[in-house]
């Protein structure tokens, strides 16, 4: 193989290898770090509304990758930055991002009856109970950043607050879910649709790369460059999961598939093709010798993570 | 009338009349204030998400009376606190007040047609639009107040961040409709109500009264007697609320009525009946001259204002 290309960092390639199941085991044990930090910060049901906590805890404690707070620990580790920091962080990302899935799932929206191989929320509750607890852990994930125990500095926890609920608002998140709800009736075309998903999941990843420098206090520099191998990861996370709703099966989503299909929305895959989609992940993957992309399914996320994160070891040199 | 008896303030009294026709313009001149600096914060409909901007707007420039605005601005200024500040934090508990009204009025919700005699959001627009356009009025309630135009000490943003999520969240609004929603099946007694109606609404009043404290840097007993106004107020703006509710029209109150009543929901009004509570609302107004209750609308809530906000004008004494 030649030569890899290094997208977002040119200049900064380091062979070392790094096996998959290494990384594997590092997804794990952040996932349970997390979830530690998640059951200190949410709320114990109580009281006369503990129908809202439970209906939080379900949402949250459902089994997911934590793929986000992984981005938000591996970025923040590579500027030393201490772990209670950038756990709190982690959680607070992982509350915002459960609180778009409980209301993307509704019956208005994607009316989803499965996520994760579970009832959805207002399936095991209802759909009052789904609103009120996704706007709960909307509103959690802006506490937990704004807690002095985030970070001493409060300049670091503000811009934490800002850049988070930009990510998620109306020129994020928000806006890219409203653009998908309109692209059933509006197809799109492939800049509108790359577009589309910077907003509705690359803006939480921009998020999440860029964490680790905001409390690092690192500079704009190294800020600017985290952001953009966010925004690369971002886009090829999107194919993968618009390949998983293509070709996928319930067992290997854990959630239904063929839903673009069928309500007729323009995706990555619908415009390119399901292999026009590979090779354009292959592209951007494409300096992973691991990522020959042999199955759909997440492993080469996990390797572009290895290929990409491998090449982000400079910040940690130059802090250090 | 014997000697007024101050709730919240007992040592604070101060007898310069000011007459309602001038609190009426007070609240007039604030709400167009307020309504110029929402016009700068929002986003304008603008790209394909430009749906989610205009049902944001829809529902934030629907004529309402701004109470909760009018609460941050009359408390900043009793600490001369400078007004592009106050009118920021007035504009991000508009924004998350709409937010908790969209969502409320949602068929899963409330299922409510009709607000401030026009169409809800989801009837307007449609349901989706509506989940959407609400997470992000609460989402951007956060952007606003953690940005340095707000107050140049971060640590006075993160403290009004906290704060207001914390009213907001589980613990405050989103709790207190959760208990809401649950007493459609299990009527509450009279301290249970309270509680709820301090949850529901009277956490988001706090934080309006405490906003002020908060940008002054006042002391932590200007911040605990402003919060203690705030749940007196909290409590007769509920009560008018239910009397609304139980004896009003659809015209005088701008919006459904007798909804409590046809779900079943025990009040403060369906448990004291009406005239009790009318007299639960006069021993909390009793101070008050004007608080004479000769009709059910908005009258004493502003009467009410008046004299408690007179009353507090101690702090600005002590600052200058």
């Amino acid at each position: 193989m030649s030569r890899p290309v290094i997208l977002s960092s040119p200049d900064s390639i380091a062979e070392r290898p790094q096996p998959f199941f290494d990384l594997r085991m590092k997804m794990h044990v952040a996932a349970r770090q997390v979830e530690d930090m998640l059951e200190q910060v949410l709320p114990k049901p109580a009281g006369l509304h503990k129908r809202v906590h439970e209906a939080m805890r379900y949402a949250i404690f459902a089994g997911g990758k934590r793929l986000r707070p992984f981005l938000v620990l591996s970025c923040a580790n590579l500027f030393g930055v201490e772990s209670p920091r950038s756990l709190r962080v982690a959680a607070a990302i992982e509350a915002l991002h459960t609180y778009s899935l409980i209301h993307d799932d509704l019956p208005c929206m994607d009316d989803d009856d499965l996520r994760r191989g579970r009832p959805t929320t207002h399936v095991a509750f209802d759909e009052a109970t789904a609103v009120l607890a996704g706007d709960a852990l909307l509103t959690i994930a802006f506490e937990i950043l704004s807690e002095p125990a985030t970070h001493p500095s409060a300049d670091v926890r503000c811009r934490l607050v800002a850049e988070l609920a930009k990510a998620a608002g109306s020129a994020g998140m928000v806006g890219g879910q409203m653009i998908d709800m309109e692209a059933v009736e509006h197809p799109l075309g492939y800049q509108e649709t790359v577009a589309l998903q910077r907003m509705k999941t690359g803006a939480l990843f921009e998020f999440c790369c860029e964490a680790g420098p905001i409390l690092a206090q690192a500079s704009q520099n190294d800020y600017e460059r985290l952001r953009n191998y966010a925004r690369d990861f971002g886009l090829l996370f999107q194919i993968t999961d618009d390949l998983l709703d293509a070709v996928g099966t319930v067992e290997s989503a854990g959630k239904a598939v063929a839903k673009d299909r069928e309500q007729g929305k323009a995706t990555l895959v619908s415009i390119l093709g399901v292999e026009g989609a590979r090779q354009e992940a292959a592209t951007l993957a494409r300096w992973n010798p691991m990522a020959r992309m042999p199955r759909i399914c997440g492993i080469f996320l996990y390797s572009f993570l290895i290929a990409t994160l491998r090449t982000f070891d400079w910040p940690k040199k130059r802090i250090s």
